[in-house]
């Protein structure tokens, strides 16, 4: 099958494109650069330096003979670009990342919001109509986010809800209550989207997402070239990276508020894994389909307690404090999400175990004078004044 | 109360700025006048001619004494001149009318469906974050559109659905089914500010208004220089207003599909009441308040029935045609919109009854010179292959 990963040089589509070229998927990887220069931009790095594209590309060949095309240009600001992606590549299947994929970058400032929102919402609605152009068979694999639905009261389906009222029913798409301008992006393609699949007949599956965690899949592995952009920082790492690594430099583990604030997580093999099911199953024609991908549910109590569990055990301090909530969220509240579709596929998880953390701890370890103590508190508030 | 109308050149801006005026409130308008680059883009003009924008509010000042304020600038390319409306006018109240508001033509191609979600989503984010920097107590009033409930199978509340699900309860938005990226557009609008209100404590009414009809106000009713943007085209004509001009220039009236198409309707009068109403009754800090704003609920038969009934009082022959359908939706459905809100704020309806039609034939009788048949035929297809 031939695959264009969207955002192909990212934390989690570099990776992708690895594991399906891997498979004997035959892949391209599209991607702007553009989260490299937010990087520089607010003057954070990746933990391991991460070599330019063309560089993994190589050596990705030299070690495995397989060959991982490239096509640079953006997505949302060159929509003659999609095009002529699409019609050299001829994908049967895109997976979609290319997004700006952090809740504090998109509320910063205003810039910064509609950056977010601009590129994101904008550069999925060029690929509809590039795709609904072109080719509207083509499986488009979107990823959306968990936080997509906030933290409702009720349980979190997949995407849709039988809503009974008033003694009438109907299947709609399920309320959604997101947590940032980010967040919202990912609502706002969602919308466009499922309307795409009915009006136009388009294949769609919407993962929305949990928090990743992880640095290391079978192919990163292969040879320090290959390494994927694992952040720790307040703005583009997830939060069990970011207390890994705050063990790991001996500061404490900052919990935002309460820390009763729960969500869905899973390990970076994980999004690998569920990305080939949703590829091996595509959505029929006209279907829009949304998948929970997760794994386990945690709050960030129970994770700063695991990781310094984890850490103590390696002889670290791994002291845990609470900090003011720079978010506006709930942090003691109901949750149940449910995630029984991937499953259902096949998804085999890679739980949250001591020695995932402790190998996790090990990979931080190796990059400690590279850690930057700054960067690690937020400094970015929801309230912004 | 200083009020500041944003689309202040449009349909419905002029009129609630000259209504406003006229009650003692101090008003400007703010607008960049692409909606006439956009009729001229797709050759299209309004059924009477409409003077610009600074002979308006010149003759409005001589015949009333009163002074309407005006800042030409584009809110959603040019954050600064936000801010700068924003500190120079000091607006207690801001009426959003200033997105592009037609379904078609939000449909025509991947350029002006990229158009209108960016300049609708980036304009309304410009302001939300003008407002929540200069002053977070200015009330918006937000024009949304019926057309973001799409057509469910349960009843349509307003904004705010109370959700039982699996012995569970939440009030959530209510899940939407939009008809178009134009529709699109407002329920992203709808989503971002619903969040403004959450973390940044804003006030917001977002009126989720019907199809309007008609022409005249008390204030259009002064001068023919102060007539409003009446459209009968395809693209920007509302259905009624489109049907009395098929009726007069006859024309068959042109039902797409089966016509059991069910919307919301009301008078431009009471879009003017409504709003003042909003104005008067403003949302509490935090508030994302959404309000149904349309009086009668008709089905596009019904409303070919009644134009047909009142045209051949004056003798046209007023016939009605089925077309094809050029939209995706359903033709045969459920519908019943809950619309209490702005009753109970004291709403008083000008219904559709013949005399109203009547007085609308009449209006477009006096520019029948002015019809151009071509315009009003659907081109736009929602089903771009």
């Amino acid at each position: 099958m031939k695959v264009l990963v969207l955002g192909g040089d990212g934390y989690l589509g570099w990776p992708t494109a690895m594991y399906l070229s891997n498979k004997g998927y035959e892949v391209a990887v599209v991607d702007n650069m553009i989260k490299r220069y937010w990087e520089a931009e607010i003057g954070v790095e990746p933990l391991c330096p991460v070599r330019p594209l063309p560089v993994r590309v190589k050596r990705w060949h030299e070690l495995t003979g397989k060959t991982i095309g490239t096509y640079i240009g953006d997505i949302a600001e060159n929509h003659r670009f999609v095009h002529k992606v699409l019609q050299e590549f001829q994908p049967e299947a895109i997976v979609h990342y290319a997004e700006q994929p952090s809740a504090p970058f998109s509320m910063m400032d205003r810039d910064k919001c509609v950056h977010t929102q601009r590129n994101n919402v904008m550069g999925t609605l060029n690929l509809m109509f590039a795709m609904q152009r072109l080719n509207p068979d083509i499986h488009l694999v979107k990823l959306g986010t968990m936080g997509e639905y906030g933290t409702p009261n009720i349980d979190i389906e997949e995407g849709w809800i039988e809503v009974e009222h008033k003694g009438r029913k109907d299947r709609m798409l399920y309320p959604k209550k997101p947590g940032s301008f980010y967040h919202l992006s990912k609502v706002h393609d969602s919308a466009n989207l499922e309307f795409a699949c009915r009006i136009w007949g388009m294949r769609v599956t919407d993962l929305n997402q949990g928090c990743v965690y992880g640095a290391d899949t079978n192919e990163t592995n292969m040879h320090a070239d290959l390494g994927t952009s694992f952040h720790y920082d307040a703005v583009f790492g997830t939060v069990i990276n970011r207390f890994v690594v705050q063990a790991v430099y001996g500061t404490p583990m900052s919990v935002y508020g309460k820390g009763g604030q729960t969500r869905g997580f899973l390990n970076i093999r994980d999004t690998l894994q569920c990305v080939e099911l949703a590829l091996l199953n595509p959505a029929e024609r006209g279907d829009f389909r949304v998948f929970n991908q997760f794994t386990e549910q945690f709050s960030v109590n129970d994770l700063a307690t695991r990781v310094s569990r984890a850490a103590k055990s390696l002889g670290y301090k791994a002291e845990i404090d609470h900090i003011a909530n720079p978010r506006v969220e709930q942090e003691d509240h109901y949750y149940n999400a449910l995630h029984s579709a991937l499953p259902a596929l096949g998804l085999k998880p890679h739980l949250l175990t001591d020695d995932v953390l402790v190998h996790m701890l090990e990979y931080a370890k190796k990059y400690l004078v590279r850690i930057d103590p700054e960067v690690l508190s937020p400094s970015i508030k929801w309230k912004q004044k």
